[in-house]
């Protein structure tokens, strides 16, 4: 299974449990699973418990350092400027990601993380990968939320 | 004690165990302290272990929400990109912050997160409270550190 396959079983994981549907995995140089998590902001009443967030954190604890050289980070969404920072500062060497994030992305939208001055770690980024299915998820996910308020973030 | 001057402390002792000097504390809307954090980047082996992070995790945990609403984040520095977001994510009310941060700060400088239209809550910001003292706290940690490599980041 690719990377991308294992992120957006665990955007439908996700979905399935009342988040936001987003997955991220991340990859080591030999392209080994060191984690793969989806969204768990309701879960663990927590903001910032994004998938990325959640993988980058725990593919460190495993590899027992303070970054991640030579890995991948696959999520289905562009990440937002948290996420986009924390792979920077984690030294992430590739990101990939699926669909793209006008309202609430920051890596091709808003503060475009990586383009700044101020970031020190810029990870090759590939976009679009998967696009298709991983907006389809969150269309879906919202459509059948009445509140629109929702919507905004996760 | 004011939150900026225990915020200050936990810089210190943050310097003290060997991490960059950065303090933070969660305030709520009638000035408890919630939460109080220095940088533990190197004890947790997470890049994203900054004061702010951590001090807005615990703050999140302590009030049982996902949110922190009401809430003043403190920090003696002013915010990279990450923790900005996370303070937008938070949606903490007041940020207060010491030191500018021209090389990696994202609230004044670099992506300045808040002033992006994919910002969805955008805190009222205050810099440069105990700018002289936050400052030198980090000027001191970097002096004794000889290998240039270590001002970067945290």
């Amino acid at each position: 299974m690719t990377p991308m396959a294992q992120a957006l079983i665990e955007a439908g994981k996700a979905a399935a449990r009342g988040e936001v549907p987003v997955g991220a995995v991340v990859t080591d140089a030999a392209g080994a699973v060191l984690a793969a998590f989806g969204n768990e902001v309701e879960a663990r009443k927590d903001a910032t418990a994004h998938a990325e967030m959640l993988a980058l954190r725990a593919a460190a604890l495993r590899l027992g350092g303070k970054f991640l050289p030579g890995c991948t980070l696959t999520v289905t969404l562009e990440p937002c400027p948290l996420c986009a920072a924390a792979a920077s500062l984690f030294r992430i060497e590739r990101l990939v990601f699926g669909a793209y994030d006008p309202k609430s992305g920051g890596v091709e939208h808003g503060p475009r993380v990586f383009e700044q001055t101020t970031c020190h770690h810029r990870p090759d980024v590939v976009g679009g990968v998967a696009e298709r299915e991983s907006a389809e998820l969150l269309t879906n996910f919202f459509k059948t939320r009445r509140d629109p308020a929702n919507s905004a973030g996760r």
